[in-house]
């Protein structure tokens, strides 16, 4: 359990209130009560491991100097717009993937009422993250630097959502298109910078660095951030649907997986043919078929392999950083989710 | 035809340029490709009336120096950011209201493969301007300024539409809901903050003013844009479809429209019961009676007077303001709107 948890879900109820009471917007009841129900719908109901490792990242900065009240009150603002930024890809992933549930409940636009409101309720979290930031970090010397710190990760992360969706268009179901390469990027920009590197680099600035000065950390958390979503792969396949607490779909999805990618190089021409035919199909029968061919072209070996020289390589590239306290946050993300089962 | 108009074309072309190099995400040549089909489509299909409106009024307010290329390259810079801005607000809009053409051609989320990556194309124009101000802002004493007009617009004309989606939910439509400070509220939220006060406020930046000093301007030009959402809805309904250059369907649509707020408020029980039976049905007779009771109310005459009483109103208040400069920023606006006909 987190040290911080019961504090910074008490920061949620405050910043909450803070938006609900806006002076830039004149709230109608009606209007107020939606917000906040889209705010309890959506905002606080994952794992908030990113919202919390802004705090804990800052704590290992300070090199186990106890923080005061205040710098945890402003770590946790910031865990908490990287989860509204969060809640916002979400909403409207969802959307854009007829998704049908999220974190153990319908997703936002299949809830009664709500539907394709839940576009404008998306956009209303991004706007949020602006007005957390102005209310609490208007005069700090790194006011600016947060505001493009976010403004950035949103771009990539919303460049990355776009190779994803115009690479598995509908009716452009491709398998020749996925390799390597694709994969690596779209992992990288949809999914590492917002949720490795941002949440450090939120901390770094509130420690008074210069982000020019890290360009090491961000390469060291992006490689973290793929080999992160690598694990996301295999376990949507190999791992247990009760721990893992889903069952995985990314074969009948046609999902830009590590794993078809690496089947894909793996393959020969007969094995393809078998892929190009099951691939992406609801069929339980194919998708059987794409597991066999998994499991024979001894993809849980090939992922052992990934992770250990993965480990490896993240543990050595940290070792070489000239801050102790920097290698202990790179250390404690990495010891976070070496080896995970869900 | 305005003497920026070709200076300001050409300007996109760079902007658009610039961003399909931006050096923060690789882009494939798909993905290239397909960000400048959608900014082609969406960005600059328009009047371009809010984005011209920045350098005019930038010129208004440096008395009729002549302005350097510097000068009108930066004003066009923040038009177009406005012009980014609507596109990504009409890109949204169309999805949520689920609308069939938008500036004579298909809505963007209709053209075949868009569908709901719509979406993440909308998120992404909001995106650019931000990269827009990056590029040629940073170093500008407003830059923090204008990040901050920009957030604190886009939040107020989402909370804008949000009371107006909320106030129309599908099957909720109640009529006895719409009222004058609702229909005022909409508008001012909706409408007028970004189509009014941003292009206003930007070239005040510009110019070196602090907004903190320029209530008086913003309540001006909110009222001004207020006057000028009510023009739309009688002409929705009033004006010649040739002129307006599409046929009106407030009255199927169930509009929160100024014409149905001031039926209700003019209307006896009788015609109140009319209004509630025939409001919001897309048959045409039902559409033809309500019609009708406008003609019967008078609106046409109504409005004539609102017409007149808001242009005074408004000129009163212009001609108190102590900067002639800025006295002239704001009739030009309004002389450009009083008694348009489109």
């Amino acid at each position: 359990m987190n040290e911080f948890r019961s504090k910074f879900l008490e920061v949620y109820s405050l910043l909450k209130s803070e938006l609900l009471h806006d002076p830039a917007f004149e709230f109608t009841d009606d209007s107020r009560q939606w917000v906040e129900r889209m705010l309890d719908y959506n905002v606080p109901g994952g794992k908030l491991n990113r919202g919390l490792s802004v705090i804990d990242s800052y704590k290992l900065l300070k090199q186990g100097g106890k923080l005061t009240e205040d710098e945890v009150f402003l770590a946790s603002a910031l865990g908490w717009c990287i989860e509204w930024l969060q809640a916002y890809f979400l909403i409207l992933d969802d959307i854009m993937d007829n998704a049908v549930t999220r974190r153990g409940q319908p997703c936002w636009f299949r809830v009664p009422k709500v539907g394709m409101v839940a576009v404008n309720d998306g956009t209303m979290l991004r706007n949020h993250i602006s007005r957390i930031l102005k209310n609490h970090f208007k005069e700090k010397p790194y006011y600016v630097d947060l505001m493009e710190l976010f403004n950035e990760v949103e771009f990539q992360t919303a460049s990355g959502q776009m190779i994803d969706l115009i690479t598995t268009l509908e009716g452009e179901k491709d398998l020749s298109k996925y390799s390597l390469p694709l994969h690596h990027r779209i992992v990288q920009y949809k999914t590492a910078y917002y949720s490795f590197y941002l949440p450090v680099a939120c901390a770094l600035l509130m420690a008074g660095e210069n982000l020019e000065n890290h360009n090491d950390v961000k390469n060291i958390l992006i490689d973290m951030g793929t080999y992160f979503q690598v694990q996301d792969d295999y376990l949507d396949c190999f791992g247990l649907p009760d721990v893992i607490g889903k069952i995985g779909t990314d074969i009948e999805d046609f999902k830009c997986s590590w794993l078809v990618v690496k089947a894909l190089e793996l393959s020969d021409e007969k094995q393809k043919s078998l892929l190009h035919e099951n691939y992406g199909k609801a069929d339980t029968d194919c998708v059987a078929r794409v597991k066999e061919l998994y499991k024979a072209l001894n993809l849980e070996g090939v992922f052992s392999e990934y992770e250990r020289k993965s480990y490896e390589k993240l543990l050595k590239s940290i070792e070489v950083h000239p801050s102790d306290a920097v290698q202990a946050v790179l250390k404690s993300f990495l010891a976070k989710i070496y080896k995970r089962q869900k």
